[in-house]
């Protein structure tokens, strides 16, 4: 077990190995700059480029009803199958702009196409930080150019130049085997507020010299993002730039074909290597100590979707996962609010193992046992519903006082 | 303007007077004793009983799925429309507790009937406190006894007996003029924490020695809910157990007239004291500093429901209130949470009557004189959506250090 993986819920198949000091995979370069867009002046412009032609991409994006210009920019001029650059900033999210905001984003990847040497239609761009702030283009368009002579095989810079509250780097090298050889896959994701899927608020990129068909990377991206950063909360709050994005060079020389056990190797590789990172945002959720898995099984999908998304979302069972207080109760009233109206729903309740209710009442147990097992770094909460038709999970930050100064004091 | 009515946000009806040093209305009488529920031994069990035999009463209850054995008591085993006795007790919600509960919150009906002097079908239950926790039946039924000698026209100790994490009493009585002369009106609310409306989280006693029918009653609490525990929200929680009830004992001889000016008269008194009661809730919020209401105009009533709620429940809207930052980007990203798949959005906002975006882009205004608005007590947001079809509000508190301190160690 490498010190990337280190959550009980990722399950890292064989093959896989983490690469110590990381880097990019074979065809890609990146680098990160300060351009001038955070205050501090901290690196807050990054550029990343496949220099593989044949490079193919997917892509994911928020839902929100408010999309951030360089998300509607990337949506509509660029072929989402076929990226390979991608500029990103941070100290601006470019979200609620206006017009002027759309051009600024076009401008951006006017600049990053010149810069990573292709065309428009293949650079994707994405911000993050500050809404309603517009972004400086004349500061963007000078620090791609200087970028552009930075870049390398190290994606420390870049990595470090889309992070905002974030406060450790989220990026890993790995190494998979596969029939034809060894390929490697590189990922960078920032993301610690406004974090609640569909899918979560945060932006990843990841990189392998696989060789792989568009229609491969859109079929196993969709499937990994449902299954980890579809399934986080930090604050329970959609973002307005939220972007995932798959780049395959094929600068390996190892193809992945599709329906291929090869295909299935990679696919569980890429799963464990999203849903690793989706539990590295929600344990630097702002202010975070604890992590929070609520499982829930039995009813109808909508049913434990809403009970799971209603447990996560509770800030009385946040805090009391921040206090280390195994208070059952508070999963038995999110329950009920997430199911009005059915009364009397018989629901089951376990913490870390142990049966806390059974049939909608409370049961007799070691409270100080289970007080010991929920100040761990990591607590289960397995709910059961009536019936056995459904199951869902979703991983959420606790909430306490650091969210609250990170957040009553973050910008205007 | 008295003590009590002291928000903008209430229209206060001529003829409408409070009554300096309270007390209940003609016909009713109250005790709050302390029979062990609460560790602390503070006052943990009301009693409160009207004598006139003719008392006609109107309630509403939580839509939880999971409702406490009291709310489940009161609503099938009392006549809604004629309770003559409430029994409230704090320490335990005696919810999630199975049959046993059932049998203690039947059995604590039985013995305030018998303390009240009138039959368990006209007694109304309310547990509120931890959920989970068994109510001790012993502990209630001689504290009701014992409160059964200490009924007066006052109703402070009734009133604090009720209260949990409040840190002030919410009780007010008033003096209204009708036609046919003077009726008062008094009410004792309790509720800090699990507060989000469909409607309100708390408990809520009306009296009034006015003479009403019972469709009177039931029509205008439920015009009064609607406006007032229907439109609050201090952390998003629907609890287990929250309960409302209007009694009218028509001691006062004044009868108030289906479809009279009195009636009206009648309504509009109810509507601003329900109004007020909300409002004191949200600034008793666990930690408030500061109330935020979030007016929403245009669109349809399902559109603007969603995003005054999504505003309201937004840890970042919440925490920059607390933070007194006029941060209008998390304002424009609830509004894109609440209505996804629907860019591009057309919106505004305004906080406290200074426009901040228009048309989903964010205008130029005067920062300086908006961050001194938005550290007033109450701050105002508005947000018009495209269409002008629908309109509703919600208040809500801010999210402070003290909510995740009083809730990472409340109980178990």
């Amino acid at each position: 077990m490498s010190p990337f993986f280190a959550s009980r819920w990722v399950d890292v198949p064989d093959g896989l190995t983490e690469i110590a000091g990381g880097g990019l995979p074979q065809g890609f370069r990146a680098a990160g700059v300060a351009c001038g867009l955070k205050a501090d002046g901290g690196l807050d412009l990054g550029l990343l480029v496949s220099d593989e032609p044949a490079t193919v991409s997917a892509a994911r994006f928020t839902r929100s009803g408010v999309l951030a210009a360089p998300v509607l920019v990337t949506q509509q001029r660029a072929r989402l199958d076929a990226i390979r650059v991608v500029a990103a900033n941070s100290g601006t999210a470019n979200a609620a702009t206006g017009n002027r905001g759309l051009d600024e984003a076009a401008r951006m990847q006017g600049a990053a196409a010149m810069a990573g040497r292709t065309e428009p239609d293949r650079v994707a761009v994405c911000s993050t930080g500050v809404i309603g702030v517009q972004l400086d283009g004349r500061k963007v368009v000078s620090g791609l150019h200087a970028a552009s002579s930075k870049l390398a095989g190290d994606d420390a810079d870049f990595c470090a130049a889309i992070m905002t509250t974030d406060k450790f780097e989220k990026r890993v090298t790995l190494e998979l085997q596969l029939s034809g050889g060894p390929v490697r896959l590189s990922a960078q994701a920032k993301g610690a507020g406004m974090i609640q899927p569909a899918f979560a608020t945060m932006l990843c990129f990841v990189q392998t010299d696989a060789a792989l068909e568009a229609a491969t990377a859109e079929l196993l991206l969709g499937v990994c993002v449902k299954r980890s950063f579809d399934r986080i909360s930090v604050d329970g709050q959609l973002s307005t730039n939220d972007t995932v994005i798959l780049q395959a060079g094929g600068a390996s020389g190892v193809a992945v074909a599709p329906e291929s056990a090869d295909e299935l190797a990679f696919g569980q590789a890429l799963d464990a290597l999203l849903r690793q990172l989706a539990l590295l945002i929600v344990k630097d959720g702002e202010g975070a100590r604890r992590i929070g898995r609520v499982g829930v099984r039995g009813g109808d999908q909508q049913g434990v979707e809403r009970v799971a998304r209603a447990v996560a979302n509770s800030p009385l069972v946040k805090t009391a996962l921040y206090g280390g207080d195994p208070n059952w109760g508070r999963i038995a009233q999110s329950i009920g609010m997430a199911l009005p109206n059915s009364s009397p729903l018989v629901y089951d309740i376990a913490i870390e193992g142990m049966q806390v209710a059974a049939g909608g009442q409370g049961l007799a147990h070691d409270s100080a046992e289970l007080a010991r097992r929920v100040a761990a770094n990591e607590v289960e909460y397995s709910i059961g519903l009536a019936g056995d038709g459904a199951e869902t999970e979703v991983f959420f930050s606790d909430l306490g006082h650091e969210y609250i100064t990170v957040n009553a004091e973050y910008t205007t």
